[in-house]
Parts: structure tokens; sequence; C-alpha cells
């Protein structure tokens, strides 16, 4: 679905256009097209492909999706491949952008995701002095605007961890929080699979040689580049936290087993010694004098009471109770 | 055994050729030979060795098979070995793919596997376009059907990882999911043995130096690269998340035991008191007097099971019953 | 809020500015200014920007704050982000220090962070031999300051790990100990995350190309990066330890959880053998004639007793006890 | 011991040589003398040291032997250490190839191992087209002698595993599996420290700049690094699987457990709730009118034999027994 | 405390020299000096500043100690920071030797160690052929001096590690193995932070460029540089062999804990049978018959030891006793 098609002179709008008028508008110098579609169709590509003269493959990749994040060179354009990624529950929600930046134009590619990217052009439209950069600062736009995306949800998964955390020790949750666990370490691996290679990709837009649609908006790409590594880093920091979460969780269950089996072996042994005292004289021996005492039955029933008392204020000394 | 042995021209098929006539057909120019076999002997690999004029080294490995998938360069011919790997029952079905590519021959070799790889000849003949573009557009051919064939087998291992984690804290699954996730990991590594050496030679025939049959063709090679770092990033998430899954599932089983344990100590405790009670009734004192009221018995039954009962509905609340 | 703006000519210094008088004293040569702010406010950051003439990016990173430790050139600019971080209680304090360093000024933000480094301007002031080597020299003093910060914090981590250790094999212990383990790698994380990316960026202040403002101090950059070193290094081991701790606690557990079976079971055999003997002394055969005897009872009582004792030092011999 | 010493020319054997006569032969152009020592003694070292003119390290090196695996330059000469890995009982035999190679000379020398590789000067002897290449052919053919001999070790190691991998969810097997593989993990480590400093070693010996020795014969040097990748590419997937299994076996342990304490649950309350009855039945009160009964006793065991008949079908069942 | 100070010439000592001398000295062409201090002060240091002209830096770091290993360049002179470690009781102890090496000087700084290194210059000086390379060639005598110290370290943890080895299978030998490896990774950390960073700067000093001062020497440092690289392989094996010791050692714990279970289900079942059957003859009916038997008392003994012999067989056979 075609969402905008605007051709931009030294930075400002110029006309909007019919898909047919993009060639022309291409060969005028100082002037660049931006096309932005959703969810297209094969043909809507076809046609984009002739206007633009796109590479087979890039138009290949762009069709299928399901891309690894890269950033391919095909002779002077660029083809950007970008993971959407927004908080879902209960799982992340996953779409695709896709970019072509030429020297004089962007088609941007949106699929699979409701998230609009339309507040982009909007900011670029407000800034003529940048936008006058041309499709490098474009492409540059695009591409912080989904990075910037990435910012809530690693903050959400944080914040989930956290609130395991507080709970890691808390006695008989360690079942809930190891799945809890699981489930986040399988959020920060779809997280991480969007982030890693688009930060590798995009290290190679600023020093060193880079494309020439980037050569004049280094900085800005070195910033990207920047905030990539940034959430990749804490992406880092909470899988290896996760891990160690996990092992801590084992930990309390085997430490809350050893505190259910000393109970368990100091109930028994009260039990057990009364159990013993009952059947001493419930024995049939003809002569066992205490049991023909008057007071015998109320003394033996408080010597039980007494060694059995004795033994549970032993234990509960001992912390075994 | 001989599958196929054709000469092209233009991109277009010229004549089946016999093998002694092969060399005839390397010396004309703008023409180039693709010979295809399958499971070959040693008569026929050292008739082509001749025909060709391979090196002794890389027929050596063609001869004996078993190779780590590599790409290497003798002179201007590049020897390709792949793995051709398929879903099967119980474990992947491991094959071979030979390719000698030269600057106007392919020769590919298919060992002990029967998918067969003639529809690329097929599609090939198809775009006359493409298949102008001579050896380095078939050596691509070939390894993208190759490499296309890993998608179902990693789809497939990574459907069977998901239907264990649903049953990841299943009751008493703990054994079953533990071995079939060993299972998998083992698949994982032989899928990992195929996909990783090759991605990192196919690394080498895209950007920087490249080996002149793959020169005009370097696009084809960066997306069977893109292909096979995909793969490969997959595979490497499918195992941690594996690892991960182990831990967890051990965790699953010293939860379990926990819970077996609680019962275990609630059920001794409510019998053990109950046995004490018909202990302390059981004693032969001479004066214990409730054993002669009239309803000593039934109260003391009574109060045995409201003990108890006391008891089962504590542990009850407390959830270890 | 503004700290200090003062002008320093050959290593000396020239006078206190006002703000608006910066722009006319960068034009002098020979002289540079230094600026010191706190917690700045947007206004501020705004004047400084136009009195400098820094880089859009780089202001935004130094208002946002929350920086990833970096170092990033504009043109002929430094931009250096760094975390300040001190022991606090519970967690470690971390905030911030910005700098911009251009060929003839330091231009210092310090958020979130009560530790003066005042300190570092009196040192420099009292040896105008190295003052005079110009702006890169201030640069390294304020790196050299905060990094010099982060000795006492891992000094403190790693004396917290000894007590662990100490403690590490005490009976009961564990859940402590890997709760303070836990705890423990959380702050590494911490003062990893502000000491490994500050150490990568400094790689790049001595040897092979550096930033103009480097150049006649790469010694002491050098020597900051080697500080950074040692300290990652600290770290790296430490996180090491901590989890192998955290096994070894784990062990700990284990260990003590057969000491207290083996505990129950002794004391489950003792009782149970007591108990089987009165049981049998307690049935109602006709003819026991043990019963009849007159000193049945106590030699019953002794044989129990004598059983018992047996078991009690056998169980106590093999340990379990 | 002096086990060959040989004069070539052109690739065929011009004489046995004395000792003494090796610095003759070693002027004539078109000449390469080849050299086998065993076990050696220092005199004989000192001689070869004054016939080749060999730097002291690297005799040094020869003399002390338990190197690790290296190649190193000495000006012209080539030194290369290698083990001779092979199969033994209990544990791996490691004997060690000590290589001198010049421009027309090599000295091999064999320590500690009983492996002969005299099959090597045969075979390249019956090959005078290859062996005209020189020393650099005899070094290659000595290093893939070697090198042959890693495959049937690791062979044995991965047949080891897998004969384990049969048993590894076997009951009660844990111990023996996790000692075998224990031990087995201690035989990679050995075979691994062979291959992998040789394979990074022989990885400089193609492509770039190369030795003199090896310039002609680079393709034979990286079929060697090939198998050594190879190789060694085996060694990390067995010690992967080793670390996996382990943690799979302990799971069985834990499992198992949990099957043991279920049964033991079950007997326990099989036989609590038998000796409830009992005891209930052996009070002593007046009024107990079942005890009158003609049919009591009876009647009382079946109750008994029910209720416990019902709660073993019960627990087999729910699996519990 | 200043050990030696002399003058060599042509690899011959020339004179012993008066702190005060060194700088003549130094002016004389083809001479150097060889100065060794001991737990130095710091006037010693200040006058050896000033007599080698010293970089500020470097002395700093000489006198603060506690450096992490690292060379490090200054102009022409190298900066060596070195650990000395040696076996003690029960910890590691590690001195440090500090190392000034000019064009024509050698200054040696050994602090915190009672090791004397005086035997390298007694072997140097008996080698004036070797002597005479200068000032490189005593800086590589020095640091193989001090890297040949840790041979015996890593054998003494290497024996450590193989003792506790052979107890690894010990019953209830566990938390005495796990806190002895822990003991050892303890120590292997201290020696892999002497070793590896010595070993990444040695790597510097042969092949590629290398610093002025070892230009004539590089096959020695070669030489050094091998022996560390062997030492890191050995730690390294080790560190890993004691992560699976532990790994290994926990899972005998839990495999002695189903043994111990085992045995405690296998006695309480037979003492449970015993008292059930004891329990049902002291029931109080009227009517049963074998009470009133003459042999009835020997008989139930005996059918109650016959089940419990029984039960106690099968046990035993089915390995649970």
């Amino acid at each position: 679905m075609l969402l905008n098609c605007v051709a931009y002179e030294n930075g400002v709008k110029l006309a909007d256009l019919a898909v047919e008028d993009i060639s022309d508008y291409l060969e005028r110098p100082d002037c660049f097209v931006w096309v932005a579609l959703r969810d297209t169709t094969d043909t809507e590509l076809d046609k984009m492909q002739e206007e633009f003269g796109l590479h087979d493959l890039a138009v290949e990749d762009a069709r299928h999706g399901h891309q690894r994040p890269k950033i391919e060179e095909y002779g002077d354009t660029l083809f950007v491949a970008m993971h959407l990624v927004e908080v879902g529950h209960p799982d992340l929600e996953v779409g695709e952008v896709n970019i072509f930046a030429g020297r004089n134009f962007i088609l941007s590619v949106r699929n699979r995701s409701s998230r609009s990217l339309l507040g982009v052009r909007a900011r670029c439209e407000r800034e003529p002095d940048l936008l006058r950069l041309g499709s490098g600062f474009v492409l540059y736009a695009l591409m912080d605007a989904v990075v910037d995306l990435y910012f809530p949800v690693i903050d959400d998964l944080e914040s989930q961890l956290e609130s395991i955390e507080e709970h890691l020790f808390d006695k008989g949750a360690a079942l809930t929080n190891i799945a809890q666990l699981y489930e986040l370490k399988r959020k920060s691996v779809v997280l991480k699979h969007a982030v890693m290679p688009l930060m590798e990709a995009t290290g190679k837009l600023h020093g060193g040689r880079v494309p020439m649609v980037c050569v004049t908006t280094q900085d800005y790409f070195r910033d990207v580049y920047d905030h990539l590594t940034r959430i990749n880093a804490a992406i880092d920091a909470m899988r290896d936290t996760i891990t160690t979460a996990i092992l801590v969780s084992q930990s309390t269950v085997s430490i809350e087993q050893n505190v259910i089996n000393k109970r368990l072996a100091a109930w028994a042994a009260i039990f057990a010694i009364a159990t013993v005292f009952t059947g001493i004289w419930g024995m049939n021996f003809r002569l066992m004098p205490e049991l023909q005492w008057d007071y015998g039955y109320p003394v033996a029933l408080m010597i039980i009471i007494a060694v059995c008392g004795y033994l549970y204020l032993h234990f509960k000394r001992s912390d075994w109770l």
C-alpha cells in the first residue's frame, strides 16, 4: 500500500508525486524523492524496482521479508533491513522496515507492523536545514526512529527482570521465577537478533570507507551506532544476569529442600520417641511395677510429653523446626 | 555415475557432450561446460581430472569425501565442498556436494545423498541472461540450492524445540524433555558443522580480493553468505536456548522433589500422631480411667480423627498436600 | 550550575571569565579556556554550545545523560562521556562526567554526583610545566581523576568477596552467601559497564592515529588506558570467581543435605528397632514364657537399650551421626 | 640414534651418507640431505647443529622436548615441533617429532614414541616428481604423516563418547558415565593441545607471506592445515557434547532420586496406615464391641489388607510404585 | 637498596660504578650500564630517574608497584613490569620486577620478593659473546629468568590437581575436593594474571615493528613468548579441568544421596513390616486362634524374621542395601 510519494528540493517539499512520475523527478539535479510503502504487494514492488532501478536480490529480500537485519550495497544504492520490535503480550511483536537509499531517493517499506513512522517525515520537513543533506539524512532519520523504539522494549524487559529479582529469594517462588526468567531470556534473544546484526552493519556507515549515500552524515550514523551499542550492552548484561538468576533460583530450591528435610527429620524423631515409650508400657510382661502404681499413667504421659517437649525445644534451638 | 555433461554458449545450451569431447569444447572461447556426477567411481574422477586438469589434492578430497565444508583456490580453479543436510529419522541425513569451478567449466559431484539438484540446471537454462554470466553464476546457483536446503532443517529443529518448550514445566516430563533436548543439541551440532565453515569460506567470495570465477557475481555470493549468516545465527540462538532449557528442566526436577518431600513429610506426621495416640491407649497401666468409660473408645477414635483431620487441613492450607 | 570559567596562558591562570567573554579568549593564540559545569540546565548548555561551537549530537548526549562511556570525535573536538562510580549503600552510586575537549578549551559537565573534581584544577595549576601542554593535559587529568575513583570501588567489591569466601563452607550459610554473591555480581556489572567501554575508547588515544587534542600527551593516555585495563582485568577475575563461588555454594547445600539425610536415616533406624521390640513383647500370645519371668521386663529394657546403643555407636563410627 | 642419512638429487636418492660428509653435500647445488634421528643424545644433536648450522634456541628446544607444537623461523631454517599422539591404555601416548627444515636439508628428530615414520621416506622415494620439489615437500610429507595419526585418535574418542551416550539414560549408570566422560574430557584436552597450536602455526605456511622453504608447496600445507582444522572442529564439538552429557547425567541422578523418594513415600504410607489400624484395635478400652465379635479378627485383617491394597493400587496408577 | 651497578664493554665487565658516575659511562659509546635495585626507596628512584633520564609515568609505576604486567615504550626506553610468582603456603607469593631498558643501560628493580636474580648476571658474564649484544640481551636474560620461575608454579598446581583427581570419586570426599578445587582455581587466577598480560606484551617484541632495544635479539624474545604461551595454555587447560571437576564433584554428591536414600527406604520398609506384624498380634480381639496355640509365639517370631529376611535379601540383590 502506498503511503506517501513526495519530491524534495533544497530541503523543501516540492510536490506529491504519482508513482509514474518518479523517474522524471529522479533526473532533475538537486531533487530527491521519498516514497513510503506498507505491506507491499508484488506488483507495487515490481513497479518500484522499475522506477528506481533496484537490484533483483534486494527486491527479493524485501519481498520475502524475515530477513536478518543488514545493510548491503548494490552499486550506489544501499539496502537496509531492520526489525521493528515492540512490547506485546505475551510475546514481543516483530515487524520489518526495509529501506532502499540511493543518491537521490529513499524508498521505505514497512511490513507486519502497525507502528507508523509518519512522524519521521513530519520531523524532517520541519528541519529543512538538515533535510537539505538529502537521502543520507532521511536514511538516518528512519534508522534513528526504528532504533529509538528498542529503548522502551529493553526498559520493559529490565523492569520485568527487576520485579523477578525482588522475589528471587521468596520461599516457594522458584518455579514461577524460573519460568518467567526463561520467558525473559527468550524475549531477549528476539531483541538481540534485531539489535546485534544491525549494530555490526551500522558500524560500517562511519569512519573508514563509507557508502556514498552516508558520507556527509557520518556523525549521525555514528550516533545511531552508539545507541545500538548501548542497547546491545544492556541486552548482554541482562542475559548474563538471567543466567545467574536461574542458577540462584536452583540454589534456593535445594536450600528449601534442606529446610523441609530438617523439619521432616525433627518431627519424625519426636513422634518416634513417643511411640517407643508407649510401646514399652504396652508390653505384656507380668512384672512391670510402674503399671500398677496409682499415678503410673499420668506420670508416663508426663514423661512422654517432657521428652517430646525437650526434643522440640532442642530442634527449635538448632533451627531445624 | 555421470548425470549430465552439457556445453553452453552465451547462456544457451549448445550440446550434450561425450566425456571425451570436453577438452575440445574447453578450448572454444565464450563456451563453458557443466558436468554433473553422482557417487563417482575412481575411474570417472580420474577421467575428469585429466579433462579439466584438476589439482591432485582437490581430487583427493572429492574422492575421500567426509570433508569439512570449505572453498579452496587451486590456481584459477575453485574447489567447493558442501554438506547436503536433510531432515531424517531419527538422525539428520548428511551427504556431500563437491564442486570444481574453473573459468569455463563447472564440475559438480554429489555423494551419499538422494536429493537431486537437477532443478538448478533447469532453472539456469530458463534464464539465459543470467546463465550468460558463466561458471560463476552456475556456482552461485548450486550453492544457493544447497544452502536453501538448510532452511527446512533449521525450521524443523526449531519447531521440535518449541514443542519441547510447551511441556517444559509439565510434571514428570523432565526426563523425556532432557533426552529430547540432548538429541536436538546433537542435531544442531551436525547442522552447525555444515553451515559455519561454509559461511566463513563464502565470506571471502565478495568484497576485498575475490577469486576470478566469482568477480562478476559477487552480489550473488553475498546473498548466499547472508543466508548462511541467518541460519548460523538461528543455530546459535537455538543452542543457547537448549542449554538454558536443560538447566530449567533440572530445576523442575528439584522443585518436584520438594513437592514430593513435603507430601511425604505431611503424611508421615499425620500417621505418626495417630500411632502415638493408639500407643498411649494401648499401654497397660492399671489405672487409666478413660479406658473404663462407656464412651471411651468412640471418643478416642474421634480425638484421633480430629487431630489427624486438623493436621490434614493445616498441611492443605500451607500447600504441603 | 557554573563552577569555574578560567583562561590559561603558558600554563598559568590568566583570569576568571564571564561566560560571554569565552569566545574572545578562544581567539587569542596560546591561550586556552577551562570551564566546569555541574548539573547543567538546558539554557546553560545552549549558551556553551554557542560559545564553543559544539556539535548538536554531542550536546544532545550531554543533555540527556545516561550515555554509555565513549569518546567521539566531532571534527577537532573530542566528546568524552564517563561514569563516576562510588561505593554507596546498598547500591553503587553512578554519576556522569561529560567533557568537550577542543584545541584550546575544555568544558566539563558533571551530572548526578556529589563527588567534586575541583582537586584536579588545583593540581594542574600547581604544575604549570604540564599545564602548558594545554587542553590535552587537562583532559588527561580529568580522566585520570575519574578513573582513580574506580580503584576504591573495585577494592571494596573485592573485600566483600573475600569476606564471603571466608564463610563459603560454613554450615547453613549458603543462602546468605548466594544472595550476597548475586548482589556482588550485579555491582560488578555496573562497574564493568563504566570501565570496559571507556577502556576500549581510551585505547584509541595513544599509538596509531590519535585525535589532535591528545597527540602531545599520548603517554599519559596510555597510562589511563593501563589503569583501566588493570581494573577491567580485576573485574573479570572477580566475576569469574563469583560464578565459581555460587557453584561451590550450591555444592555445599547438597553436601549438607547428605549429612541431614544420613542422620535422619540413622535415628529412624534406631527408633524403628526399638518399636519392633516393644511390639513383639506387646503381642498377646498365650504362651510367651519371657513375659512371665520375674526379670523379664528389666532384661527386655536392657536388650532394647543395648541394641539401640550398639546402632548408635555404629552410626557414630561410620560418621552418620 | 641415527636412523637414516641420505642425500637426494632431482628427486632421486644419491647416497647414504656418513654424518661427517653432510656439510660437503650441502654445498652441492640441486642436492638436499634428509637425516632422521630418534631419541637423540646430546652429542648427536651437537654434531647436527654443527653440520647444519642450527640456531641455539631451536636446538635447545629439541633437546629439552615437551614443547608446545609450533613452527618457528630462524633465518632460512624452519623449526617445527609436533606431538605424536596415539591411542593407549588407559591414557593417550604422546611423543614428539621435531623437524629442522632448511633450503637443502631436512633433519627430523623423533622422541619418546615407538611409532616409526619410515613409511614417509619410502613413499617420497616412490614419487620422484614430488620429491624433486625438495625439502618443502619432505616437510609436508612428514607433517602430513603426523597429522594423519590424529584421525584414528579422534575416531577412538568419538566412538567412546557414542558408547557412553547409549547408556546415558540408563538407570544407575550416572556415576560410571560421569567418570568416563571426565576421563574422555581429559583425553580431548591432550589431543587439543597437540592439534590447535599446530593448526595456528600451519595456517601461516600458505597464503600471505610464507617461509621460503614452503613457497613452492603452499597448496600442500593448506591441505595439512585443512586436516588440522577438521580435527580441531571435531574436538571442539566433542568437548561441547561432553559438557552437555555431564549436565544431562546430573539430571538423570536427580530424576532417579525423585523416583526413589516417591516409592519410599508410597510404601511408608501403606505401612503407616496398617500400623494405625493395628494400634487402634490394640487399645485397651473396656468397651470395644468389635473386639468381642466372633469374626472381628478376620474382618479386621481384611479391612487392613483392603485399605493397604487400595493404596497400593492408587500409587501404582499414579506411577509412584 | 642498591644490589649492583656495573659497566660493561664488548660483553666484558668494565668496572663497578658509584651511582654518581653512571651518567659519565652512559656517554661512552659501546659501553652499557646494568644496575640492580631491590625494594627501592623514593630517593633511590629519584636518583636513578635523574641519571638515566627516565619518564615520570614509568618511575611512578615502579614506585607504586602492584602493576599489571606490561611492556611500555617511552621514547627509546622500554619499561617492563613483571610478577615474580612462587609457590608459598597457603597462597602463592607474588613479588614484582620492574625493568627499565635503554639503548645502553638496564635498570632492574625487584620488590616484595626474596627470590634473588643474581644468577642472571653471573650467567651473562660467563657468556661474553651474548652479553656483547647489549641491553637487549640482558633484558631477555632477566625476562627469561622470571618466566622460568613460572614453570615450577604451574607444575605444583598441576600436581595438586592430579592428587585431587585421584580422590574425585571417593565416597564422602566431595566437600574436601570442592574446597581444594576452589583454592586451586584462585591460585590459577593469580598465575594467569602474571602470565597472560606479559604474554600479550612480549608478543610485540618480535616480528613486525619491534622496539629498538630488542631488534637484534628478536629470536630470544620469541623464545620467551613461546614459554609464556605454553604456560598460559597449561593454565587455561587446568582452569577448564577444575570447572569440570567441580561439576563432577557435585554429581558424586547427588549420586551418594541416592545411595543413602535407597538404604533409608530399604531399612524403613523392613522395620515397618515387622511393626505391622507385631501390631496385628498385639490386637485385643477376643477370638484370635493363633494366639492360643502353644507354638504361636515362636511361629510368629519366625514369620517376622522370615519376611524381614526375605526383604533384606531382595534389597541386597537389587543393590539398595
